[in-house]
């Protein structure tokens, strides 16, 4: 890990998205691709693109493109997708239950092991089979099985109580669907999904493209 | 709308985060914010706000800070967050019901007037005061009631073909969660959503923070 220290979070927050084009490529039989054609896929600047690549190596020769495999491997490494994070859901809601059933996050390493709501409507539902359990049950839960995660979809006014909660609680991420920026005094590292946000640019783009129109 | 033509989308993604944010310090009433108090709250340095606001206007006077009120009024214009988008979400699954049960999209202008599903042991379900509708209903109900939004929550494989018909019956915008990033020959205007990107973020955070416990 040591010399991915350099890498700035702008750059992590793109790799991703790197990651599943390149994984396209290669389903596709596509060895070598140029920061050119890559930019035509990806919608990115090819300047871009090969500033974001050099930060962690360089796996382009200039006219000879990149090396798919190569890259896609190494992307990897630095995100982690051979890691395992056992992870729970907080809140047995519709999006709960969403990214309960999200097989995706398995293939990625997330691992979902538990689903706990204090709704005792909800509690004993069959979710992925997995029943939703009473919160009651998470401390134990959450210790016994070494959470790593919890995906947190509670409503904004409970959404900083079970965040100190699990934080105390020892588990190293949330991923906070709840409306409210969480920031902790803990180690816990969190990531803020903001959905709205992304509905906000589509809004945009729609006005800049029929102006006049909505 | 003409003088925002200049503003790159790399801001624009950013404009939704700046108004959450002014948004909660007006509701503070805290009237002036400097860039760099503005930075700390927000985890932006300092010289990317000043850069990223200077774009439309500069509502900042060095030493002196920038009036939030204004900023909060000139961000939301440019989103556009007095518009109005009628919307429909296609795929009732537990992701599009979630969707459809989010009251947060209302308050930004997106009312969701339809949720449609092709599974018959979804149809006629109650969403939300919304019953499932038949894909049969799509066409007539697009034109009827000048839809300007899908969401789109229906699996990879259904994901083209479902996102070229709703384009070719006039659809402005295309919200799209199914993990295929679709790009079509038509005017709609897309916007991906990939909510395993953020998870793998995360996933990079937790191994950089805690190295060798995953």
């Amino acid at each position: 890990m040591a010399s991915n220290k350099k890498i700035s979070m702008a750059v992590i927050r793109r790799l991703p998205r790197y990651y599943r084009y390149l994984s396209d490529l290669l389903l596709m039989d596509i060895n070598r691709i140029s920061s050119k054609e890559l930019s035509t896929r990806m919608g990115i600047t090819a300047s871009q693109i090969r500033q974001d690549l050099n930060c962690f190596g360089g796996f382009g020769q200039q006219g000879y493109g990149y090396n798919v495999e190569l890259l896609f491997n190494e992307i990897g490494n630095i995100l982690g997708v051979n890691s395992k994070f056992q992870t729970i859901v907080i809140g047995a809601g519709h999006m709960g239950q969403a990214l309960a059933n999200y097989g995706n996050f398995e293939k990625r390493g997330f691992q979902i092991v538990g689903i706990f709501d204090n709704n005792p409507k909800l509690v004993g539902k069959e979710i992925n089979h997995m029943k939703i359990q009473h919160m009651d049950n998470l401390d134990d839960f959450v210790k016994k099985y070494h959470v790593d995660i919890a995906m947190l979809t509670v409503p904004y006014d409970y959404a900083r109580e079970v965040a100190e909660r699990v934080a105390l609680l020892g588990i190293k991420g949330l991923w906070n669907f709840s409306p409210m920026d969480l920031k902790l005094p803990y180690d816990t590292v969190i990531e803020n999904v903001h959905l709205s946000d992304s509905l906000m640019v589509l809004g945009y783009k729609i006005r800049d493209k029929f102006p006049g129109k909505t």
